[in-house]
């Protein structure tokens, strides 16, 4: 099942087309993108978001223009190509997969110099469909891994967004529950709507109710009270970074959840691409967490302030979940389980 | 010190002033009441909220109407005033304070079979200030055995609103917060958002922020990260209901916050009245949790809408606390400990 075709060549194949993700989830506005402004633009303004769907997309846009680039020469349009890239990666400084992905389709040209422009192109597209593929292809391991824990009528808590939209086709946290949704299980979740940048509501929300499965909405304050309940069989959540030690990086709210889980006996379970493991990292402690704006907090979406103009606000944009209180963490290689200093290296 | 003056009769004695809490923390806005309409919107609109609160207002409201009927005769002034309480009780039926404070006033009438109105009105008036003067009575002595716990520098983690805005001059569980500050102390605190109605942001910390404590807003998510931080030495919450076991019902989140709390080791007490400790109720499976609209979470407040139509949201408003996840639990006739069946009862 394509939950969302939110990356993609148009019909013609000379434009890319996006689904504006900041525009979600009331109105599903696709975008053609042409020139370097436009892709510029959509990474920029979050219209694309996600570390491994940013990665599709700048293959897909650096493919687009260079089918605009002089084609007489090969040092001409490799200098293009290569300012285009240097440009397009200004717009998220701090995207890891952005730099990867740009740094992947230069290769194409640099590593062919004199080659004739002509040529080039099919390449270049090849390179960003084998970008596309490698991702679902990873994503749809780690859900076949995932989906191997539930069974009919099971209920996962997921937490911030790690689905299609952020990455391809099944995304990571939630795509054991899309894979069986498709395979017409009857899945159940709980989406936290994950303040203050509401991932949970926009995003998640969206994708499993698209995706077939039985999603219920609730403020990050109620997941207490749905495990309490008996209503939660496993936590699902992705991750930004794992330590050698398993400590897990993901978005705020993450360590709560795993600490409710372990309180009320439940599986918790991180799932993402081993790409995210960092075995230069030790321990949680090594990894740095993000603060960012209070006014995310204090108004942000609201029609009006929503806190005093003069309150500290403390706004971490992650946290880290210690090892002990995760279940396993799921790749596309398989389960690692505790201890996680030898079953992470073993990955690699 | 008076953090807010949020209701109190006008300076000729002859009115009632209210603070317009639907304005609060962008608007210090001030309303003058004295018909029987506008003292019913003013409790249905939640311009006056917090069941303390809400007791207070009764009283007054009472004693400005009263001045307004037939003076004339007793019978005519009793049935105007049962008729005037009646028709401000269905204000908010819910609402135990209001009838409470209701029937209290009715009670200086009714007892007072024959006596000239005119004389019944300083009665009237005498009986709205003793449940002012009580109510803060009660708010001060739970602060004086909540500060007995807290020392220089402290830091105390809050959730939703328990503070002098919904009761009288101190408040519940913020209240060891603004007296220890009076007092000229060093103390700080985290207060919780609270969502979906944001009592924590739009109350809890402009009270705090008023009264000069130093107080940090943070996303309910968050509170797990400044705990780990080392950051929060006590919680402090209020309550609406105590079970005789000790289990407690207050706003939803409450339970994670605890569970949260014990695995950091981190003290967690409830403070509240006497009058919410119900020992008719054996424990927390007897509490009914009102369930509440899904626009809070979907709509309310926003710009526009934050999660997809078709998404079912869970909206309880409370959730319950398990007495094995309390430390303590402050009232105005001390600090009970578990175990709380014997500690509880002895109160009474």
């Amino acid at each position: 099942m394509q939950v969302v075709d939110h990356v993609r060549l148009n019909e013609a194949g000379d434009k890319l087309v996006i689904l504006d993700q900041t525009q979600l989830p009331n109105r599903m506005e696709y975008r053609e993108l042409e020139t370097a402004e436009e892709m510029y633009e959509a990474v920029k303004k979050l219209r694309v978001r996600g570390a491994p769907c940013i990665g599709i997309f700048a293959g897909f846009a650096m493919y687009v223009l260079a089918l605009r680039f002089d084609r007489s020469s090969y040092p001409a349009f490799a200098q293009q190509f290569r300012d285009a890239a240097a440009h397009l990666n200004a717009s998220r400084p701090t995207a890891v997969n952005l730099s990867w992905a740009l740094r992947r389709m230069e290769r194409v040209v640099t590593e062919r110099k004199g080659v004739a422009p002509a040529e080039l192109l099919p390449l270049l597209r090849a390179e960003a469909q084998a970008i596309l593929d490698e991702d679902i292809a990873m994503c749809t391991a780690i859900s076949e891994h995932g989906l191997s824990l539930l069974k009919e009528g099971d209920c996962v808590l997921t937490h911030c967004n790690a689905g299609p939209i952020a990455t391809s086709k099944y995304g990571t946290a939630i795509g054991p529950l899309i894979l069986g949704a498709e395979r017409g299980m009857k899945l159940k979740a709980f989406s936290d709507e994950t303040r203050p940048l509401l991932q949970g509501a926009r995003l998640t929300s969206w994708e499993l109710d698209r995706a077939g499965v039985d999603v219920t909405l609730i403020c990050d304050n109620m997941a207490s009270m749905v495990m309490k309940n008996g209503w939660v069989q496993f936590c699902f959540v992705g991750c930004d970074r794992v330590a050698a030690n398993g400590d897990t990086a993901n978005k705020i709210g993450t360590s709560g959840v795993a600490i409710l889980a372990k309180h009320y006996g439940i599986p918790f379970y991180v799932l993402g691409p081993t790409s995210t493991i960092d075995l230069s990292c030790a321990t949680g402690e090594d990894i740095k967490i993000e603060l960012r704006e209070p006014d995310e907090i204090r108004e942000m979406w609201y029609r009006e302030p929503m806190a005093p103009e003069t309150v500290k606000c403390f706004n971490p944009a992650f946290d880290v979940t210690d090892h002990s209180l995760i279940s396993g963490i799921i790749t596309e290689k398989g389960i690692c389980r505790a201890p996680y200093e030898k079953s992470l290296a073993a990955l690699f």
